[in-house]
């Protein structure tokens, strides 16, 4: 009923929190009979957009309205135009927000208006929590799923190639030095499939798909150029988080981050969405599945498996699942730069775990499958160690505005680093991944590329008293320090001795 | 692991969302390894606060920390001051919020973590919510409620009375013209039982019980003064956010508003956790129930009703609740400052309706009963009748700086008014105490005192065509004009014939 528009001077500001926000000055807010959180209209001739509300009597002046990034460009706005400020209706999905809270089956309707409400930044931090938190505690039907996904990608762009089938592969994560897509991509693509596959950058790890392969070459590539070169060479690598695929993803991983919940179909539908929007029609799932990964049993992988591959289906996307042993890191590099420089290795033919050549393969070879390639793992693996794989890379790698010359050797690792050493013999019994990510962010990783961890021990190794268990790379002394700290208070490897303990305990008399 | 402190100088700025926020420069954080919703720990000389980071680069210079007011109050801070500034561990809280989110039933430890962070302002608006979303979607069992009411309490300040027993009265509320407990407090103090009642001011009415009485006297005591008074003449009427009983309260319902939902476990812990803080011994506690209050049904009603009896013998608060008519608003006037004028009315023996009378001495004569009067309602009744209710109500807005020569013809209500009036004649079948308040909000309310609404017909009463149904009232015309427009398009009162319709439908031939 409040409806008082004014007539207010648009002021650049700058806050990272929240795409949609606008800062009042506390008189001109009253005055519209507005409060912080309220939701407010603002237009320029016959641009407008939605926009919550903060309210400020040192930050702004009275006549002023206060924009973010974001807002300016809705409006494209310059300093000091007049913008027309009214205040908006409550969104309509806060009501099947609330519906979710309460258990219901959300309708086709009440999906589609949370998602357009989020895309648009019409919900404030605490109403996409609630929606979040509503997910997560009472799931979603298929039907649910399906709808949202549809939703997300209806809020988006869309990749449309002129050359099909489109193939693809992606990983739902949680496992460190999981690099596979950079022998997953090239060794498709040789075969003659076309793989355009678009990665994340670390939200939580130490180096998303995006990150290692930044060190090779740019990712940050249009939706036009990913057409262009996955049309001509059959495969690229790109940063999702560059084309507009799929928005509302991004948006609601910011309310999931500082909860550290997933909610199990927003999971679904953030894998789905995106791919679909980025035009695939074949799709290889690794889904991880190990304590201290995003998937902790056999059980729940086999539930994601069976819910991707059936809606999979219904969206048009013939979807296989591989589950995949996630209890230590795949491979022995941890970090954008030495991931980069291993799977590099694997390519050149050169001295890899084998863990790694047979995780790669193998998932390639799903999709050689998929494409009408009997054995698809042979075929993979021959790809692999005749350096066709590698050549593919190097056009790739090319396309993409890198260096196609590059050789493993070429890479650089951060140039300080400690050998972190055993303190007794024995076994190296398990090997914790989240500590492993939380000794490579304490180097400086993901920000700084050169930042890692070499293995030098894995699960099962027999270990002597002072051996190398481990390596950390950093760019900088005083962070190599930091996660030198970090790994010795952490402990990631666990080295047993074979004899635990001694019945009756012999006390030792000196 | 990203722990590198640094030194700022304390600025101040005015952001009126959140409690605790700080303001960095992105350069600053980015060396602090630090984003949008981290959490530092600011300290000066000894002191120290929790503040949730937001990031700017254009509203804070290098070197700076912007601060908000709680932030300043807490370190005493001045302008210039040099601060020691570090990355925050994440709250353990955050998983006991999950937790509840996963439908578990929370320890008393998690529920303390969750509420001592609540107050001292280290969850971010993402993080509030999710509990605010957890409790509502999955509930508390009353062993968890039982804790959270001690994890209130002990979280803020209490009144200490030296004199005892002492006895409070509250209503859950949702039901407009509510003004009973200007009549409750002064029957039972006249009885000579002390009742100090704390009051809130309107969330989403159109006045709370402070809102009301601050027409006739000052409400916002301190806790000495509400002891003092209560002491003296036996009853106060106070503004509880002038005092700091169970703050999380207030910190939680920041969250709750937006999205509009009163988790059930919460209301029971709001109310009582705020009685004990303020000493209370015995309650009696009113329930309205009806079509558009916040209970809807008598079996919820009874629900709320068992619950707060059996919570309230728990932590030593000997309980009883009425379950109340909730369909209409109560007497005939909405709004501050005519609601204060109907109650002085009704202490002064002046015709107001007996729907106000009864529902009043009735409540009045269970506190009256808790203390030993037999026949409470008799005894209110006759209190009321007598004057010695409107003697006490004089002697307590004298205590709290009113005029206590006041009389119900002083009270000023809105100077601009407008008659709605019935379109056709018939019964008025309903009253929707939801659009009742939204003309009272148009009008003004609670913010201009003097806006309100007279019910000149209520339920079941005749009308004819053209009579006046009710009368708005406004304190400036251009309000005034938005209120009748909203009236006319919400049509709050609904007018029907006996003959509803007659069939066969007689075709009008002219």
């Amino acid at each position: 009923m409040d409806v008082k528009p004014m007539k207010l001077k648009g002021k650049k500001i700058d806050l990272e929190s929240g795409d949609h926000l606008v800062i009042l000055h506390r008189d001109d807010a009253e005055r519209m009979g507005l409060r912080s959180q309220s939701r407010v209209s603002v237009n320029k001739e016959g641009r407008n957009t939605t926009a919550v509300v903060e309210i400020s009597e040192s930050l702004i002046d009275k006549g002023e309205i206060g924009l973010v990034e974001k807002v300016i460009q809705d409006l494209k706005v310059t300093q000091g135009d007049e913008l027309k400020v009214v205040q908006a209706r409550r969104p309509e999905s806060i009501e099947h927000i609330k519906e979710k809270l309460e258990g219901e089956e959300l309708s086709t309707h009440g999906i589609n208006e949370i998602i357009q409400d989020i895309v648009e930044g019409r919900l404030s931090d605490i109403e996409l929590s609630a929606y979040v938190s509503g997910v997560y505690a009472n799931g979603m039907s298929n039907r649910e799923i399906k709808d949202l996904i549809h939703a997300m990608i209806d809020t988006g762009d869309r990749i449309e190639f002129d050359e099909h089938p489109v193939f693809d592969h992606h990983s739902i994560g949680g496992v460190p030095g999981n690099k596979i897509t950079l022998l997953i991509v090239p060794i498709v693509a040789a075969a003659g499939l076309m793989i355009p596959k678009t990665s994340s950058r670390a939200i939580s790890s130490a180096g998303g798909t995006a990150d290692i392969f930044e060190t090779l070459a740019n990712v940050c590539l249009s939706v036009n150029e990913i057409k262009e070169i996955a049309e001509d060479v059959g495969g690229t690598i790109a940063w999702g988080g560059a084309v507009n695929l799929a928005p509302s993803d991004d948006m609601i991983i910011r309310a999931e981050y500082p909860l550290r919940i997933d909610p199990y179909a927003q999971v679904l539908a953030s894998v789905l969405s995106k791919k679909k929007a980025a035009g695939a029609e074949y799709l290889v799932m690794d889904i991880p599945v190990g304590e201290n990964t995003k998937v902790e049993t056999i059980e729940k992988g086999r539930k994601y498996a069976r819910d991707f591959v059936s809606l999979g289906e219904d969206i048009g996307i013939e979807t296989r699942c591989a589950l995949s042993y996630g209890g230590q890191p795949v491979g022995r590099a941890v970090g954008p730069a030495i991931e980069a420089k291993e799977a590099l290795m694997a390519l050149e033919g050169k001295d890899v775990p084998s863990s790694l050549i047979e995780k790669s393969t193998t998932l390639a070879g799903m999709v050689l499958e998929q494409g009408g390639i009997s054995d698809g793992k042979e075929e993979a693996k021959r790809l692999l160690n005749s350096g066709e794989a590698l050549d593919k890379m190097k056009q790739i790698i090319d396309k993409q505005g890198g260096d196609p010359e590059v050789t493993s050797d070429d890479v650089e690792i951060g140039e300080y680093s400690e050998d972190i050493r055993a303190v007794e013999e024995g076994y190296v019994d398990s090997i914790n991944n989240h500590q492993i990510i939380n000794i490579v962010r304490a180097a400086g990783g993901p920000h700084c590329k050169g930042a890692g961890l070499f293995l030098d021990k894995k699960k099962g190794d027999k270990v002597e008293r002072d051996e190398v268990l481990y390596t950390i790379y950093s760019e900088s002394k005083s962070e190599l320090k930091k996660a030198v700290k970090a790994a010795n208070h952490l402990k990631p490897l666990k080295v047993e001795g074979m004899i635990l303990e001694e019945h009756p305990k012999v006390e030792k008399v000196c």
